[in-house]
């Protein structure tokens, strides 16, 4: 499977205090342009794989920017829309210990908010595609967001395109309510689903058992059956879960499952020092698509995105710049962390 | 007349490159809290006048951070109305010699845009107030603020307050044909009318013969003509410009006319080797505010103004951080920089 | 309880090596305004509490800037005598796993250790306050200081207003020999009294049994017993002590008792992966004051204190920036450190 | 002239102490990566021409993080051969007023160094190109590169693609004496040739009469002279030479001419407060060979470079920045430096 | 044993991204002067040895200045030969957690590497002098270097110099064949070898038993049975291995033994949270020179060495800035960080 | 003339905002230590010169590195008294265009001001010396200085060494009333005196005609004059002033006058494109020494001298670290700036 991924989304700043100062303390922030969908692509862009990302942003020079980089990274950027009025931004307060990190977003009326259908010509666009990634974000962001979705996820299904959806629910730009009609819908198009331990609950009304999020401990045999119900459910072919347990804002504990062809495979559990953890998510769809794409099996596919996400979060800012040689020797269990010179 | 200085305006966060960098190699931005009004209250504040600000910024930890940044120069903020989905932005890139500073703005949709008359209870306000002090910028910013600033002006009228407006045009907001109706009207109002050397066309449609503001030389006699203009035809007091030689991006003449009385008085020339321009505007309008409470003479009164935004432009970021003693001795003469030990 | 909350005691500048550099290799300095009683009433000021620091500083630009830190805060600064020499400084050089932080003191002939009893109007300032804080910091800066804490205690006192005292023992700055007297006096004055793991022994002969505080392991009941005492003999409302386990510069566990009304309260014990440790006593204060004042159980008011100290520790300089409600979100149990969106 | 430009040279990185720092007191220095030839391309993608990179690159992090630079800015990389053993690497340090920038060169034994003719296919290189450039340093690198550039040259001629080179003395790499038989034979290739007030002097043996370079003060005739004698000695179509008149370190004046079908074109002249002064040359030739492939007028064109090159020198680090809205600008005459909201 | 250390070796740029960024990420790198005899040499001047610093460096700025980074700490510097072409240089990028450091090497064609035997008279150099420390990195730089190293041992045997040396072995600048006969022949002259986990096995062909240096558990008896044999087979009267335990790249346990007069001795184990662990094993040799000098007895000796090389690792740069207070503190066993004021 | 020079004075830290931050600003200070006898040390040191520096700082880690900051540049430190307090500090705020520099001195109580006579062996320090320079700063700094700069005068007489001293004088540490009686008496010792424009009338009552310092214009006859006077009047060899016409603090004319043999030498006049502009005099008074102990013509003594001082106003903080060959370069007449490769 040597085709493009094509990712839709948000493009937006992420704005952070340096180091572990407060947002009151800050007299500058660092800059990062980020996305869901983005940060998918860069990964793979990295690694050799043709990608394009479709999204609408704005004609300034701060959008320029942020195209040129996804540039940097092999990421095509011809079908993304121009017009609107603004890129997303947020800001971005790193906890650490008990002092969880804190985010204040400012991300409405941004140009892929105002998206119209017509900005994207699908079928163009897939065009030498075999892989199409999304999130649960997009469509939550603006009011013509779903359709377009749709609209993209028919015809990638149209044009043989494999379609792999990261749950990602976020509370501050829509509701259970108002998410679930909508992701339930998209759901069905979809051949690859991922979450992490909330997403199933909140998006798709599926609830683990026996699991309290922020209590630092995880029930592995919960998210299997979740993962099942979905995969049947849903008829979709892949269901994957990262599953973060909290113990603070400075170390975490990760690891993932994959429930495909009626078995369920689970990764290491990696206990994170924990540079940055944004982009987790990201890059552990990153690394399932790289791997899948690979056509591996399920346990080094597992293994793989696992360890791939597992160095992001050893690594500022929200890209994983790590290669496939980097995250294979950690997937192969290498963990020592040892100089190499 | 030692009364309290009502401000009413937005407040945004000014992101800029660190240095001469460029959007395009910025990998973090120096973040200035900022606003026309704003500005000059913290002149005002730091030299020990009672101020009150007067504005509408959401319920979030960047907009607190914001208001923290006034308090700390003795501005009162007990007034700023809390509610709306965000805080404006901005985004300075700054030039050198002949490469233009710019600037990307990301200010619709804040707060204060989409205020309601009912926000601001101006009698409450202007208690124990003498002056009352705005910009051209803040009715520009939403569909209701030119009748908010109406009522502003008519409730301070009522109790007694001086009015000063800074015309200050800003064509990223509105055009000058929604611009002059608004501004006709407000002007009538005003006590005080402070502009540069583009404004009174812009805003009020009365241009200044012989000059070419690119070109680097102003004529003196056409601004005090269009001076005496305004204060005729708008029966305004006192009417000050600033004056602007850009010969290049790191240097400027600087210097300013007050018509007052029938007579036009001129500043001294500074020829500044520029640290940071914006804000020199605000900057006079607090020298000049703070020279007008002090009942100094006309004379005095357009060098110390003049003299406190000269220094403001050697200054970092948009606070104008000088004390009166700092800049009595600039306007008195002494510019040669000697190191005061 | 709404009352303004008094602080009297130094305040000086904290200049410290970025990140984990020595001082042998810091060609800048972070720099930081900071007293043990200042601290104290910025955390009360950010969270709405009226507050005045009392000091005396000299007439000069790095006491102006010291000053116009507190009032961003909203801490009150017009009973600050200006005179005097100097404002004093320490140099912090952080420590990290087994190297521990080291402190070079120079904070002698400062403004405040030359201050003269009639500096100060007690009666004027503390008109409209119901608490009074200092530390044992205070009386050790000067000849003169005893009595000058003395006068504000009988004059706290004579007002109804409730006397706080950190005992703070600073070897750098006076004996145990010199200390325990002085100290052994306006203890008598105090209603809540608070102290370290190595306060009481040092400041008031009172000594924990069973207890190596370099050890890494303190032992609760002989806490609990030290306060009691220190309740009885010197008629203590209430006793609160902070409890350092040093495991390392990096890592530390931290909890807190609280004697009150013949009970002895213990509150969550927290490992904390430290940020920066200086101030958390000092926080620790302001979390009891502000509980205090609340008129909160005691079980809520020392989780309050512990967790207000705790997230301190995770926050850059000495100041808490925490406010009430992150406090309380930690105080009640949710300590993961996940994103807050 | 749509084709693609192909660039043949070294890419290195430039180390250089922050600010005004000296040697022996960086601590950090500032990383840029760089090379006469890529900078030109860098120009070239960033205002949409098509571009290829011709290098050698060992096969490091380092090298892979310096190709990714060049992505960036859409530059293309696929011919760039990998293998050798080192990038180089130079040292700069910045000067100001009278103090000259200093550099220390490291960039012997690197990979293009040791590059062989097969490493470069040069017919597939120049497929779809219609322009090369190359400069005076690239053949100065390493012994076979003179036979490398030449076959360039002739592959390049057969495929009907036109030849610019600036001509780049650099005297820590080779002698006049070994330089002028190897330029001399290139130049014969060339069909736009580029120097500086040294160049033809010290490659081609050339003299400009009354000029001392480090006088301040350059004679536009002599130099226009010299261009016609180059065009006719060597049939060269175009001749541009850049005129730097340094008066300090800090600021310079800047001009250029160019010679084009028997005139000489004079550019307008520039006094420059420097940021940066290093890719002055290469933005240069940027500027020109972006517009003769406009097909504008010869003082359009010479006016064009000039103004690039301008702003290049406004800008920190080696690349271009500016895009052709930006030049034309100031090409056009607005030089004043002003904000542009 | 009051005499002058002599060393002889490298002495480089190492050149870091800031904090935790990778080399993709890095806009600047932090540079350091480092070798690994004359980061053992800096902290013995440091703590009062007169010491002297052998090697060869070119002739330019950056060598100047390393140069002078020595002498701040009283390294002599009387015996390094100018010339040559480069002064080496390294990349080093951060690892944390299960992402492992990296290091991308520049040290070939050095000065150094072409030094010639007529470069150093070592009967001059080791006048005055009582130890020569070197390490397994010089022979393995250059062609001659092998043969001017055994110069130095048989001039230091000669005039009863002890000899010590770090075996350090570099897979980046030689295999094990070419090693193990060059460092088989020079340990015939050490008095006191130094290694750490893996350097016997590689450098001298002596394997430890059950034990896998990526596992995390070292077996203490495997490594002193290795001292044991060494001793033995080569005559050398101590034998001292660091052993480290990467159970990531933010956290090591770190100790040591030493195999002396029969017996071994066994340091405290320290679980370090790292800062920078790069020079950890020249802090080691430095410690055990000094507390051999110290004529300390055995147990003592393997604490400090071990003491100082943990601080070390909690400490920024290859330099090991402890002072002899600072390290028998914690040698004898006051690891718990506590502040120092 | 080959012996050592021997200096004597204070060395504090000094603290200054990064750029042109003013305090207000700051969130750090860049530190940097200094004194006027050290700084002209320290330009010797790098120079080759054998020096040492006389002085009294405290035992703590901050006077440590101040310590180790002398020997990076090979200046002597071993007569350094080691006791008392603290070291000095003093803040700078780094003016720009016509905001001045402005100074917060911190520098009594210090090491040195408390020094007493027996602190200092002066027939030991003198040794092998055949010069000795102290400032008029020294004799400010305490009691018991007037009379230990006498001892050393007396002792380096009595020793055959030459004595220079610069002026300096100082409004912050003593008044004109209380320095000219001091001065008056140990400039009969003094071979050497150097001043600035304004240290003549302030600290020895000679005033120049015509001539106003702030007013950016001075008047060579006059201080020609004045150097002339001063020579006959206290047998003084050689009398030099530096010049400084003030016009702005980013701008300043530099030159410098040499009246030695009954005639008086005036060397070029550089306009200044200020980068710090504190340590000029003392890095005058350094190319001074150097010079006539070079034995050089008083033409070429002066111009040096001006040379070295011009380049240190274009360098960070007080140390010049110029060498020699940089100055010549200068000295002979290049002041174009441009790059040396």
């Amino acid at each position: 499977m040597m085709g493009k991924v094509v990712g839709f989304g948000d493009f937006i700043l992420r704005l952070s205090p340096p180091g572990y100062q407060r947002f009151l303390q800050a007299t500058s922030f660092d800059v990062n342009y980020t996305g869901a969908e983005a940060n998918v692509l860069v990964s793979l862009g990295l690694n050799g794989i043709e990608t394009e990302f479709v999204s609408r942003l704005p004609s300034n020079a701060i959008a320029d920017t942020a195209i040129l980089s996804l540039k940097r990274f092999s990421v095509g950027t011809k079908f993304i829309a121009r017009g609107g009025e603004r890129i997303g931004t947020f800001y971005l307060e790193r906890g650490a210990s008990q002092r969880p990190s804190k985010v204040v977003y400012d991300r409405k009326h941004t140009a892929i908010a105002e998206a119209k259908r017509q900005d994207f010509d699908w079928k163009v666009i897939f065009y030498g595609a075999d892989w199409f990634h999304f999130t649960g974000i997009t469509p939550a962001l603006g009011e013509n967001l779903p359709e377009i979705v749709e609209d993209a996820c028919i015809a990638a299904a149209a044009a043989g395109v494999k379609i792999s959806c990261d749950l990602n629910y976020r509370a501050t730009l829509w509701t259970e309510e108002k998410a679930q009609p909508v992701m339930k819908k998209l759901v069905q198009y979809v051949n690859v689903l991922i979450g992490n331990e909330e997403d199933a609950a909140k998006m798709l009304g599926i609830v683990p058992e026996n699991t309290n999020v922020t209590a630092g401990e995880l029930d592995f045999s919960s998210y299997a059956s979740i993962a099942e119900q979905l995969s049947k459910q849903y008829h979709i072919e892949k269901v994957a879960f990262t599953l973060r347990e909290s113990t603070s804002a400075s170390e975490n504990n990760w690891s993932a499952l994959l429930y495909s062809d009626n078995n369920c495979y689970q990764s290491r559990k990696y206990r994170i020092q924990l540079v940055d953890r944004v982009g987790g998510g990201d890059s552990f769809s990153a690394g399932l698509v790289y791997a899948l794409k690979k056509d591996w099996d399920p346990q080094t596919v597992i293994e793989y995105a696992t360890a791939a996400s597992c160095l992001k979060q050893t690594t500022e800012m929200d890209f994983n710049l790590s290669t496939e040689a980097e995250i294979l020797n950690l997937a192969k269990g290498d963990k020592s962390g040892r100089i190499q010179r």
